[in-house]
């Protein structure tokens, strides 16, 4: 059996499971940074203790720890640099600790790489020998599995959400212009939706106010037939392609899996534009075969991250 | 040893070497495509006959045969299917007859890859774990090396001369728009240069006319500071500086190792501005390790490509 623990956002998900990705108890509850990275980790250490003890897992049949945490970590060190969640964090030996407490294999690794691993164990992309999963939530995180594992590079690969898709353009949140996620990122997109959505539009109606506009009610609005909804999706499927394209040239892969807002939109409003897109872009030869395809996790993803990035503790 | 054949734009290369890339013998000739595949390859393994004789190797010691050839082809079926400098051929099961005449292993790669284990192996990329090789010559084929080993994708991996870095843009070789190699691939470049370069400039001076200018005299004229050629360099470097950026975040390379003008403009027309431009552009953790080098394998080049090919044989 292994553990996995999932650092989300405001949320830490954490899992006790098989290598089929079957889970025998689980976890979730907010981030409690106390300032104290020492007692946030025996915290977590307790929580992971209380569920293999709910789920009847003897200390010697445990076979892994994995953590999925948001970079920069150094995989090599195994600690965790500064997530942004985590208040007072900074070069954590989290790999050190959970090895202390657990005397088994650990495995830290960047979410977007992991959440990559749990569709292609367990969800969307079973199967797939080359996929590539892009996040499509607040970010634009990416995981590549070429050749059946996953490609870190020299530590940093996969950030495909900073690939330049209209050079010198709109401002993104790292800091640069043009990035594909300055287009296609949540939390870009939604600035802009509440810069452009007209009151007293549907949109707006939906939000409860054109100031608190955001993708989730675009989406159900172009679920309606809303003129500026279609639009907006339109735009947003338009530069998604763009990077699509651009990946497609370069990886040849057998399958792009698309996370939170794609898989929210769905086949008719995201998946099947996208599609035509790649085919009016791509030469047949590469286009033909790729398949564009929603993340299936849903509300298992997170545990099925951390207990991916533990099964790479036996990659090693 | 081995055997390498490269099947170039005008000419074929053969070489027969060992797996530490000497070269024992080699042959080049123009390629005569006689309009009768069969014939052709005859006379191919006639060459490799003769050169097998002239360096001494017996034939229970050639243990692969390679073949570095224009895309596309067909690798599990070991076919080429129409590669535009031989007239006639189609579908042509070139590892079959090369098996029947020699009897080991036989490796068809695409050129482009060919050329990146050449550079990996022997050349500018020894010793990187990760590196992406751009051709840079009358187009911008591209070759990936990731963990060490080749990345092929589904087949058609590493057309990075086929990213859109200027969406809708000018017009490329393949009927689309706004490729890599519509800005910075030889023949495109070359095509512009005839319609914009003014007479009486020093690039048509040595071209003997602004109707036959070509990168060669840009470069030449350029290393004499003619500020038409410095600024044609200046756009040819920006453009190509979009593409490494875009490579740069997606797969966090060692190394870049870049080809035929690349390489003969050299470091301070060529590679110090894309060395500046992806600092710039690229977050200073992946920009920071990662090199640009000029191809270093030379005249060289097409025979280890070849003999590059042939050592694949061996890792299937």
């Amino acid at each position: 059996m292994w553990v996995g623990f999932d650092i989300g956002g405001t949320k830490l998900a954490i899992a006790v499971g098989d290598a089929e990705g079957r889970i025998a108890a689980r976890r979730r509850r907010p981030i409690a940074a106390r300032g104290d990275p020492r007692a946030d980790v025996d915290a977590m250490i307790a929580d992971a203790r209380a569920l293999l003890a709910e789920a009847g897992v003897a200390a010697d049949s445990l076979r892994g720890v994995g953590v999925a945490v948001p970079g920069p970590i150094d995989p090599v060190r195994g600690t965790v640099e500064s997530p942004p969640n985590l208040a007072g964090w900074k070069s954590v030996p989290l790999a050190d600790w959970f090895r202390e407490a657990f005397d088994v294999p650990v495995h830290l690794e960047n979410d977007a790489n992991a959440a990559a691993l749990a569709e292609w164990r367990f969800g969307a992309g079973q199967g797939a020998r080359h996929l590539i999963y892009l996040t499509m939530s607040t970010g634009v995180g990416g995981g590549l599995v070429l050749d059946g594992r996953l490609y870190r590079g020299a530590g940093g690969a996969g950030e495909v959400g900073h690939m330049p898709v209209e050079w010198d353009g709109e401002l993104c949140g790292c800091g640069r212009r043009g990035c594909l996620e300055a287009y296609v990122g949540g939390r870009c997109w939604t600035a802009r939706l509440q810069r452009e959505t007209p009151d007293g539009s549907r949109v707006a109606a939906l939000a409860g106010g054109a100031a608190r506009a955001k993708p989730e009610h675009v989406v159900a609005a172009a679920r309606e037939g809303d003129a500026f909804a279609l639009a907006e999706l339109d735009r947003w499927n338009d530069y998604l392609a763009r990077g699509l394209v651009a990946l497609a040239f370069v990886f040849d892969p057998d399958v792009f899996v698309l996370g939170t807002i794609a898989a929210a939109a769905g086949d008719e409003l995201c998946l099947e534009p996208l599609r035509r897109r790649l085919v009016e872009n791509v030469w047949p030869v590469i286009a033909n075969h790729i398949e564009i395809r929603a993340a299936s996790l849903g509300e298992d993803a997170p545990y099925l991250a951390g207990l991916s990035a533990a099964l790479e503790s036996a990659m090693r």
